[in-house]
């Protein structure tokens, strides 16, 4: 009983991320919420669990509600780190967009809450709910933002300057996940950061 | 009289650049082409002209329809240049989406027509037309996928095989860019340019 109980309620929160998700573009009415929480689309996966495979095409995008995900090469054996996605962030692989293999994995670095759309969902999603689109478009616009600022940056920074940029704006990351991933996000070998760590802590 | 017609047919054919670019992603019907052209937001830009700079707020996003737009930082009065728009590229500015004084420039680097749009226009456009929503929302993924390549290629290859890359995939920049300013957009100096074109040349 307790379990069932406990199930439920572990599902209420889950359908709630979602919405609390939206809800940062917009105000929703009940009928919004209660469309949200009809749509199946939430999943629960554990810490590293393979989302996309390298050679795969990817069938859907993903919205990270809960977790930590990682997005990354193989190269001889060596994990090359792009991006790390965490709470609110959206993924859209360049296998979904482009319909082709895939040349790099994503990963769950902690266990996560991840919901997923695709083509036929979001057409849906606009064709009951048009009010929805200006909010689509503006997260795809401070995505887009958000992505040019940190390209700016890899190519602006040192790499020292990185990391304390890092420190300042992603503050959470530094805690959960790996040095050796950050390592490997900034572009760095794990011994550089130590370094890096160590002239700024006798700063 | 010939300069009249002329100007008529240039206009016309300002129109027609913005329909062929929602054409590459949709068939318009009769009656789409003719919101498109009624529309007055086709400008015409001479090289070198300031369409943003450092401190001012973006009143508007920018579409390039023909010629080549740089993205620079100005630091010590040297360019950074971050990225080249060109036929078909659209530029949000980070200073038009937040809202904010802008930290880079853009600039003409060679005569260009370019149509603008904002909130406003985009919202009235999506009222009048919802069919061109999932046009929208693909056109914000293939350009979200073609940056996520960017940055890893930046990331992941040295600057010869960026540059052999940029060959590759933009031949038309080579040609329409200053070297310099080719230089400056892949991370190197000028004259790091020079010895990897010289290398390539003999190989």
């Amino acid at each position: 009983m307790l379990y069932a109980l406990g199930v439920n309620f572990f599902f209420m929160n889950t359908e709630n991320l979602l919405v609390e998700y939206f809800s940062q573009y917009m105000s929703l009415t009940e009928e919004e919420i209660k469309l949200i929480k009809k749509e199946d689309i939430i999943r629960e996966y554990k810490k590293d669990h393979i989302l996309l495979e390298e050679g795969q095409i990817a069938k859907v995008c993903f919205l990270v509600l809960k977790g930590c995900v990682k997005r990354y090469y193989l190269e001889d054996g060596e994990e090359r780190i792009m991006e790390f996605y965490t709470e609110n962030d959206p993924i859209a692989p360049v296998s979904y967009v482009n319909q082709e293999p895939s040349k790099y994995y994503l990963s769950c670095v902690e266990p996560c809450i991840i919901s997923t759309g695709n083509e036929e969902s979001t057409q849906r999603f606009i064709q009951n709910f048009p009010q929805f689109v200006p909010m689509f478009i503006k997260i795809g616009d401070s995505l887009s933002v958000k992505k040019q600022m940190s390209f700016d940056d890899f190519k602006n920074l040192s790499p020292e300057d990185r990391y304390q940029k890092l420190v300042a704006t992603r503050p959470d990351l530094i805690h959960r996940v790996p040095q050796y991933m950050i390592a490997s996000y900034l572009g760095i070998k794990p011994e550089s950061l130590s370094r890096i760590r160590k002239r700024l802590s006798t700063k």
